[in-house]
């Protein structure tokens, strides 16, 4: 019996205690999570200046150093959400269908919490306050691995949250810190304790974790994002959410990583978006149409299953709107698609045939995020179809069970008709 | 390239059809189906008697000559089943939430088909009637494997069910019949091409598939189901719904398999149920306690974890609510679970502690079925915790887009303050 078999039992016993427990419970530990942290803040300051001088001995980048930063503003920022979670209403406990089966015999569909979730998160350490956060209030117990870069920082902010959670009653495995590689593959082995994965990573590394485990995976791999830009569109309004999609923050998943112009509009949209993406220094790809309208390096076959998270665009020409459609469901990552135009069929035909999580219609796919729709935060965004899709919030962190209240009816009443189906839809909670 | 390629490709290519098309489409299919079923039916007949010759040569078990024998009472039973659906609402283009983000931009959450998903299924002819009428109502493309003993039947209906697809103007390849077990394994690698994987089968089936895919699994596979007789239970009740869970009919997996007895009351219980059972000609298999009480043979630890799906039962006593909880979550498969009380704390506290799809109160476990909880029919009963849990009908066969309606907003102004979040939560449905 290995170390992160244990872990998990401790994080399964938490679960079950988690799910019943009252929101009320799991409010108050939220606030006295924000508590803990303000009152611990010296040391994870100090925590996360060890792990910052280390950081720079080996030469990080400068982004990634900023993503490490936990000081002043970020400690604010996740307390405040912890406060913001607290206010929100209880994903658990909701009846999301009630109906009388046949008399007396009453069926509701009740949320409750998946159980024990193991998330596997980047450097940046308020990452880790949001999942646990959102874990708790959903009622599920979290097996946490964050970046190596984070590791003195990490384990501050679990050791604060573990506390609070203890001194309100609940118990302080419901977040636990696995701490190495070998961990996470020893986590993958345990089935019958986890029950779902979020690893946030790489396309690569999201396929490793499925390769290697039965547990299910809701996966947050690629952002490949595209806008097409319609016949019928609006030339400002494309030049602007292109230039915002590309440029507002490269290095994010939703920000556009390809731009389909359709055929009859490419002549006048391209030469008004060059400038624009020629001031924010954006290296520039396109097919040998767009060659031709404006200075662009070849793109190939492999541009348009790249993901540069940089300042890079390849650009393609298209003949319509269903080979818009066709090129992003064929090389895109399900994740968030834009069509600009002023034409709602074509809009229409767009939204319903892309397969993403995310269709948008005149507006930036810098906009899928689980704060922007208004989840509170987000544990992932979900690119699979299974579960949830797209920004994973509380409700994401949740399944639900039928609870059926009767009164000793029996399956040989129904069978030789002494009792017959009612099927009424109620309008009613479940009681218990 | 081999042949299951090709043929997920076409499954891909008419899901995407599928997804845009009207549901007065799908419904005039579901209709054309059950007529085209009718026309067809001495084909159909004729091919049951090939399948029931082949079987009765290889000495196939009665009960399964049963489920195989497809005649008039099955076929008036499917084509009953697919007008019924014609007549349920449309699952997919519903929306489920709604949500003003910033001044003119609106999200919406839309109900939309998975996509293309395999089905490996038992002998049961019907069952592909079920699954592909499901399927096609919800707007998805389905590839099918069915038992080699209905190979001819089911190779007739599906071709009746392909038929009345494409006479309806919706592509005839929504349903695709997969003929060898080398089908199914080639099916398991195409994982850009098929979203979802619905064994029905054995738990070492459903590891087998797990183990061998990365597309998502939604597992049937055992059902250990218990029923709990508390302290405070009716032991009247507690007999006729002990009787019914576990002789109504043995073979399927929403009989009880395990019964637990409060030790309180297990001496006026026990005594009360034997005459019952032994009226049935069950095996009775107990504890040492049980066994004091009641003629039983001896259960060992295996008996707790196995399916008899027959005339046998393991009883156990237990000390206390929380113990039988703890043998449930233990032991189970998570599938549907009965407590049996008067006593409303005890059934709130087993309702929110046992983890399983089901969870019942004074009530027989054989209601855990898709008709009977008024789904119209269900492709299979989920035992996990991801996307759908229990029956699954309709609602299990969709997921969700996420649909932003803008007119330009920029993720520049929301971060330089030119524009707010409002996050106003709506009351309307997408209007495309």
């Amino acid at each position: 019996m290995n170390d992160l078999h244990l872990m998990a039992t401790r994080s399964r016993a938490a679960a079950w205690t988690l799910a019943a427990s009252s929101v009320e419970a799991r409010n108050a530990a939220l606030l006295a999570m924000a508590d803990e942290l303000n009152a611990r803040r010296e040391e994870i300051f100090a925590a996360n200046c060890q792990d910052i001088d280390i950081a720079r001995e080996s030469d990080l980048a400068a982004p990634l150093l900023g993503r490490l930063r936990f000081r002043e503003e970020k400690l604010k920022a996740v307390t405040d959400g912890l406060r913001a979670l607290a206010g929100l209403p209880d994903p658990i406990g909701q009846t999301t269908l009630s109906r009388e089966l046949t008399e007396g015999l009453k069926l509701y569909r009740v949320t409750c919490p998946i159980g024990v979730i193991g998330v596997i998160f980047e450097s940046r350490p308020d990452a880790l306050v949001q999942i646990a956060s959102l874990a708790l209030k959903s009622g599920n117990a979290v097996l946490l691995k964050g970046g190596r870069e984070a590791a003195h920082t990490n384990a501050a902010l679990c050791g604060a949250l573990r506390a609070a959670a203890e001194k309100s009653g609940l118990p302080a495995d419901f977040a636990q810190l696995m701490e190495s590689r070998e961990d996470v593959a020893a986590m993958l082995k345990e089935d019958t304790l986890i029950d779902l994965i979020i690893p946030r990573g790489s396309n690569a590394f999201v396929r490793y974790i499925m390769d290697n485990s039965r547990i299910p995976v809701l996966g947050h791999a690629d952002g490949i994002c595209h806008v097409y830009v319609d016949k019928a569109a609006d030339i400002d309004m494309a030049v602007r959410i292109a230039t915002d999609s590309k440029t507002q923050n490269v290095a994010v998943c939703n920000a556009m990583e390809t731009l389909l112009v359709h055929r009859d509009i490419a002549a006048d949209f391209l030469p008004a978006l060059l400038p624009c993406m020629q001031e924010k220094n954006v290296r520039l790809l396109g097919d040998e149409t767009v060659q031709a309208l404006i200075p662009v390096e070849p793109a190939t076959e492999e541009d348009w299953h790249a993901e540069y998270l940089d300042l890079t665009l390849s650009i393609r020409v298209v003949d319509s709107l269903n080979d818009a459609v066709d090129h992003i469901n064929r090389y895109g990552s399900h994740h968030t698609d834009c069509i600009v135009t002023d034409d709602q069929a074509a809009a229409k035909a767009f939204l319903t045939r892309v397969d993403s999580a995310g269709v948008y219609h005149n507006v930036s796919t810098r906009f899928a995020d689980g704060f922007v729709y208004g989840f509170g935060a987000e544990v992932g965004i979900a690119t699979g179809k299974i579960h949830a899709r797209g920004p994973m919030g509380l409700e994401g962190l949740t399944t639900y069970k039928y609870k059926l209240l009767g009164s000793g009816q029996l399956m040989t009443e129904m069978k030789n008709g002494q009792r017959a189906y009612t099927h009424v839809l109620l309008d009613e909670s479940c009681p218990v």
